[in-house]
């Protein structure tokens, strides 16, 4: 099985206190998809302009990544420039030109519309919609979003939510949804409005997954180094999905591991800029990982 | 074995958006001595006014809590008013009167010098150097402090670091304390400065336990009635103290077991005001909750 990954390819300015990189390698659809990729064969679908590096292509086919989702615009590929302060905690963003990324219309090609596993990255819920009426009943579907749709198309996003099994949001996005502060209420609220699970990224405290029966809290690798954390709630969901589509296995032990391995890649992609952290792991290095996540979090009763 | 507790003891104003209480039974002793004592037997060092209501000192025996280091000072007792948002997150200080509190010159009774189990809570770091100096070689001393006393009496706070064993402080504290954002790096920095041992508390997020070796990462029980957070971090400290104390053992397993037991306590401590919701615990809602937690955070490798 495999996972099919609808999102945003850009090109990123980022400055944190460690350092500066310009139009490097980025958008939900690139972490998610290096990170499914050592997991599960990773299908791309996303735009790009016609100034797009051939050797970014190259890089994502190197990593085993299907690419022929990625369509070539005329036109510039989609920009965000952003900064970060000591604290690494939500970014000023400095620009966002969404150039060929604006008239972006997600198309599912041929072969991929039986995908077992959708992730429907952060874009508009009305394309997220449209990608679920292009898929034949996908085993799971998990979806991302932000506080732009949350506010400004609430309605379609409902609507895209009483479609998809698993909604994967960071924790400011799930207490706006929800209007809620407590995180366990708000969980509980985002599960009323139709995904069967809700997994909260929350960053360096790790992330919460909750069920109609149970909650998971999931501790976050203990990152000495973070570098720069654009892509990691990304890069998470990669790991988590790449794992589901790999042992093909959606029972509520195996969910848990997902969620330990999308801890996993996140703590990779925050090494470094862009993708750099999550480029050339070996399978070693991500077990290596998991494993000392259980060590991080296992005590005797 | 027992632990002695020296901090404050408060009559307590507290508003949040689910209701108010006034010169409620409250300070870091208190709150500390309450729950530790549903694991072993605990002394309070602390002051307060000839104002003080015997129904309070009533209640703290009826836990079982040795008194004999409570004095009665001529005056009135320590005053703390604050309001909470809805979010929960830190109160504003409305009014602190320290009355009584502002002469405290904290004398360990005849008898307790030889405890194996001493709390400093947050208190003026020289005090907490004197009671340093009365008591005998102590197992294990475990110290908390404050943003006030990191940033006015810091020499003196590094000098009785040099001298304890475990810091419990939240998030912020240990961030402010290291002057490093990254919590990791915080925490080893906090581990130079003298404790072989420091237990960050992070409220809804859990707790992060770092030694030289390892992390321990602990989940909050998820709790969807948070009512009032004052005292949770003092209510922690009591649970994780108290089941040190308990069982006489401080190697790295049962360390870990403490951080849960002090998760559990504090989740108790916020569903209602003051004590309330820690007053009348029976030993099966304690272990339960430890159960709870194991569930919560347990997955299969």
């Amino acid at each position: 099985m495999g996972v099919v990954v609808v999102g945003s390819v850009a090109l990123d300015s980022v400055k944190t206190p460690f350092g500066e990189v310009a139009d490097a390698l980025g958008g939900s659809a690139v972490f998610f998809s290096v990170a499914a990729s050592y997991f599960t064969d990773v299908a791309v679908v996303a735009v790009v302009g016609t100034d797009f590096p051939q050797r970014h292509i190259d890089f994502l086919k190197a990593k085993g990544v299907n690419t022929s989702g990625l369509s070539v615009e005329s036109g510039e590929t989609f920009r965000w420039a952003g900064a970060y302060g000591y604290d690494l905690n939500d970014p000023d963003t400095i620009e966002t030109r969404l150039n060929v990324f604006e008239g972006f219309r997600p198309r599912i090609p041929t072969g991929l519309e039986s995908s077992d596993f959708v992730f429907l990255a952060n874009i508009d819920p009305e394309l997220q919609l449209a990608v679920l009426d292009q898929v034949e009943r996908p085993r799971l579907v998990a979806c991302d979003t932000m506080n732009f749709w949350i506010e400004g198309k609430r309605d379609e996003l409902l609507e895209t939510m009483r479609r998809v099994d698993v909604m994967i949001m960071n924790d400011s996005e799930c207490r706006e949804l929800a209007d809620e502060p407590n995180l366990v209420k708000a969980s509980r609220a985002v599960l009323e409005m139709g995904p069967h699970t809700v997994v909260v990224k929350k960053g360096e405290h790790g992330a919460l997954m909750a069920t109609r029966d149970l909650f998971f809290s999931a501790p976050a690798f203990p990152c000495e180094s973070v570098f720069d954390p654009t892509g990691a709630g990304d890069a998470f969901a990669g790991g988590f999905m790449g794992h589901l589509a790999r042992s093909g296995d959606t029972g509520a032990a195996n969910m848990r591991r997902a969620v330990i391995f999308g801890a996993v890649l996140a703590s990779y992609c925050v090494e470094r800029f862009s993708v750099d952290g999550m480029s050339s792991l070996e399978p070693g290095d991500i077990e290596g990982r998991f494993k000392a996540l259980k060590e991080v979090s296992d005590f005797e009763t």
